[in-house]
């Protein structure tokens, strides 16, 4: 297990009991999701921009198209912070002032580079697949004139910090004699049921990537 | 309805027909969430910090503790982004190329300035009903001790954009006849069953801030 240097870049500053710096808990992190926002400033100004991500050990690749500003800028090699966040739930005190949340938050530093070949290739499927597992295999891969559309890039995580919250609220002492409700309201990230294209040809069923996600819940 | 000038800061590059400059739309965006990802730059470095808000009119406002890096940075003035981003769902189709998701995210730009008094109060009302309205009613308000040991935030929206992609995987003409299974995956956000503080005193039942969450749903 690794564990990233604390500087004053990744450093928790606020609540550090809550903060992580190992590997293993930032990536379990990472890994929950597939919807990151992504920070990176041109002439001083900020821009935060959600995008999809996957993660391969200490990379973290992300695709678009040739021509967004975000790949135009990110591929120069500059400053980037990636963030995941999972909200869990609030956390209801009885005093306003000890509400919070619970949440599972992963805040990554690097720099980008595009890759080409083989390897944005395998970049794409490690995409694909932290999106949706098995999909890749099923759908048409990508011809030559959608790979030269697509951007692919790869960022090395230079440094990386995690910020957890789990359970119930800490109110004052006084606090606790209140006839306020108290405890947490847990969140989730939610599925529908599946809608077929209204162009999907007669007597084709869901594919299997789509019934695995429902099996997983 | 007020229209934010298209500049090159805000302007959607990729998919125009996505992009949405109106406040109605934007703020809409803005008021379906709670959380937002905040964008600002130390000594070049880029932070993306998942933090809660809260809207009115052309204001955002934002609260944590006066000691937080976010907070002591974003009180000086610098350039801030702040996006909101709702993910409605997995868009698959029959290529891996026009995968894609639908959602609505709203991107804004402004700076932000220390508020106090009775400005400040408001704020922290405003972003308490943000969060889960009725609430600020329910649990005892803040005293000094706590609202000095809080810093309010106010932002003025200067600059802004929507993106928003709804409806069905749009495919190459010739992959429609692929025994491929194209469609929507639904995402929303889940809500489970409150939990009670295991140090809750007996007989204190949910309170109507958290039974209207259910009622809503």
């Amino acid at each position: 297990m690794q564990e990233f240097t604390k500087t004053d870049r990744n450093k928790v500053k606020r609540i550090p009991k809550r903060g992580h710096y190992d590997s293993k808990t930032i990536y379990e992190i990472l890994d929950a999701g597939f919807l990151c926002h992504a920070g990176f400033t041109v002439d001083g100004q900020p821009y935060v921009i959600p995008t999809a991500y996957g993660r391969e050990g200490d990379m973290i690749y992300l695709h678009g198209s040739a021509k967004s500003r975000m790949m135009m800028n990110l591929e120069k090699g500059i400053p980037v912070c990636i963030t995941v966040t999972h909200l869990d739930g609030l956390v209801l005190a009885r005093s306003s002032f000890h509400h919070s949340m619970n949440y599972r938050s992963a805040v990554v530093f690097g720099t980008a580079h595009k890759i080409e070949g083989e390897e944005k290739q395998k970049a794409l499927f490690i995409i694909s697949e932290n999106i949706l597992k098995g999909r890749w295999g099923e759908a048409r891969e990508p011809n030559a004139k959608e790979m030269k559309a697509t951007t692919v890039l790869c960022m090395e995580i230079e440094s990386a910090s995690a910020k957890i919250r789990t359970g119930p609220p800490g109110d004052e002492k006084e606090d606790y004699a209140l006839p306020v409700w108290a405890g947490i309201v847990p969140f989730f990230q939610g599925i529908g049921k599946p809608e077929d294209d209204p162009l999907l040809s007669e007597g084709i069923p869901v594919d299997k990537s789509v019934k695995n996600l429902y099996e997983k819940d």
